[in-house]
């Protein structure tokens, strides 16, 4: 007599299913906290990663009871970069964005400088998409703070307690699988996580929130999730992913050293070949699954889709991006230092525009796929030498 | 060797898996366009109804090239009426919302009234989610339409070739399973339909969008949905969607006539008891499911409860907000429809605010659950007389 409310279950029902499902989904929130060592009040279920990005962006410059200033970097992933501008458009913020260096990483340093009177939130991404760069987030969420305590609190137009800005939010989706997810010791107040890159986990993402920052909501709606996000929550996908980043987890470290040492044979094999290449990004902290590889004059399009004829997967850029016709603002940004947005290399150029073929390995990758990889790599590269030099 | 793109798959990958998980997709969306009689390219999905009611108003509200002027009715679902409250106080949009009749249906001739010349978009529900009455999608599309030719055509900040404003959104979410959803016989311009309310769909949305409006994304990322939805699209539950909506189109008709003799046959019964009630809503023009009815003096949120202790599950309003205290917004505009925005009852005072009990029939209900449910209300209603009257 309640399919109106939904043809399933809904949790937000009084009658005695929705209190049910409403049991199960805050066991599920309780975990994830539990993982992020956070309280379950801090988690915001949203449909995934590019919504919890842009949740904890645009809510943060919504709550500002000014015209706000927000930082981030060169290499964050579209839904951070994208949304950046977005607000700049349509003058709902200042943007600034800081290039990060030849390595891959951003210098804290140079995010410091930027801080404004009116800055309220800093966003730097905890792993790189393409290229895997681990950023220095306990260092960024250092100068933050110390920022913090020497500015006056400003109330926010939601009136809510709160101990002022700039606040700190990382985009941790890469990061989920292999590193530290503890958001005390992160330091930072908001972080995005994402199901679609954790095994078995359900297409949801989570947004955590830490209490006393004010955030508006992007969409009108009902009272979900603390009214932050409204709309019924996917509870399935939900319980989906509070089991799998429990698993996740208890792999972690274990996973994190095979797959250090099954990269780093990888880039020892690659190296070995008679191939010129550049491993992109820094050597040392990077995630221990990702070897992003150019080889100079070879497009990489072209390589992704002559290993996929032999059926090996991999990327050339992140995967939101593919329809443009330009190569990866990533690799340009390592290129081109002094840029605050990097160019989008042009399409055509293929000689300058090679861009880099990402490896991302994961749990079912072993060393004979290493092995014929790089086998199957040669061969492609020997023939495709003729055509581009 | 592309973990990194999604632990299962990425209609947006390049390599071959990406290829056929986005032949998939792709197929879907031609499913739900050909249920709707729309083209592929007018279909977007997101993550639920609540994001695509609030693409459409936001997206129409962001594209246009002035402060715009939008108009709803007051018994919209919270995802309309907050998102207009929201874009109000914003300051991003001037908004007007017209009362319903004593019937519980909108008077086209009071929209009318209402269009000014920096109208953008007009949103009224094709059936109300709590009461069930359907709207004159119809009519008010025409009048719409009529007003369309008078005024000049302006060009959108995005660019796009447009044949002028206001535009015409009707939210069909609790009208998905029953009735005409050919977006070329009603007239409008944008339409939301939801996973949620239909047996096996996925917890998807879906917003179609006629091809030359003008609609700016609310989320900035990557190029998915044509770059109007950014993030990965939730392929396994879109194909579910899909399948699903075409299920319930061909028993649509075959549902409609057994579900309106039921819900007669219900309402009957409930007049052959020795209770006084109200019956909620145009007792014509109404979704074929829904019964909603208000016991005079007795709290409608009781009445769920204690029905919900004998098996029986329904609701005393929109699940979106049933951690409000107060009672239902769309009863309060049934008893005082001069009011633009009906006041929310307060939740204390009892006697006044009652509210409805919804019943919401669907595949599985069947003559003997109504017998039982009337068998048990009457029994609750005979113990409850003593305290409330």
């Amino acid at each position: 007599m309640d399919y109106a409310a939904s043809a399933v279950s809904n949790p937000s029902s009084i009658h005695e299913l929705g209190v049910i499902t409403r049991r199960k989904l805050e066991n599920a929130r309780r975990h994830v906290a539990e993982v992020l060592f956070a309280r379950p009040g801090e988690i915001i279920f949203t449909s995934g990663g590019t919504e919890s990005n842009n949740l904890a962006i645009q809510g943060v410059v919504y709550a500002a009871s000014f015209l706000p200033h927000i930082i981030t970097t060169n290499i964050e992933h579209p839904s951070v970069l994208e949304t950046f501008k977005l607000l700049e458009k349509r003058k709902l913020a200042q943007i600034t964005i800081v290039p990060v260096e030849k390595n891959g990483i951003v210098d804290p340093r140079k995010i410091k400088k930027e801080i404004k009177k009116n800055t309220v939130l800093v966003s730097v991404m905890y792993a790189n998409n393409e290229i895997g760069t681990i950023q220095p987030i306990k260092e960024i969420a250092k100068t933050v703070r110390y920022f913090r305590k020497s500015v006056k609190v400003k109330p926010s137009r939601e009136g809510l307690t709160f101990t002022g800005y700039p606040l700190f939010h990382t985009d941790a989706v890469q990061a989920a699988n292999y590193l530290d997810l503890n958001v005390e010791k992160l330091g930072v107040d908001l972080l995005t996580l994402s199901g679609s890159k954790i095994e078995g986990a359900g297409r949801v993402g989570v947004l955590y929130k830490k209490k006393p920052v004010p955030l508006a909501p992007i969409f009108g709606g009902g009272d979900q999730e603390q009214s932050i996000r409204p709309g019924t929550e996917n509870w399935p996908e939900i319980l989906k992913f509070a089991s799998a980043l429990q698993a996740a987890q208890k792999i972690k470290n274990k996973e994190a050293k095979r797959l250090t040492k099954l990269c780093d044979y990888f880039i020892e094999r690659l190296r070995g070949t008679s191939a010129s290449l550049i491993i992109n990004g820094d050597l040392e902290n990077r995630l221990p699954n990702n070897v992003n590889v150019t080889f100079p004059k070879i497009p990489s399009d072209l390589l992704v889709l002559e290993l996929s004829a032999r059926g090996i997967m991999c990327s050339s850029k992140s995967a939101c991006e593919s329809s443009r016709e330009e190569g990866s603002y990533v690799i340009e940004a390592l290129r081109n230092t002094s840029a605050r947005q990097p160019a989008r290399p042009a399409g055509g150029d293929l000689a300058e525009n090679v861009g880099g073929v990402r490896f991302s390995l994961g749990r079912d990758t072993q060393k004979q796929d290493i092995d014929y990889t790089v086998k199957v790599l040669a061969q492609i590269l020997q023939k495709l030498k003729k055509w581009y030099n």
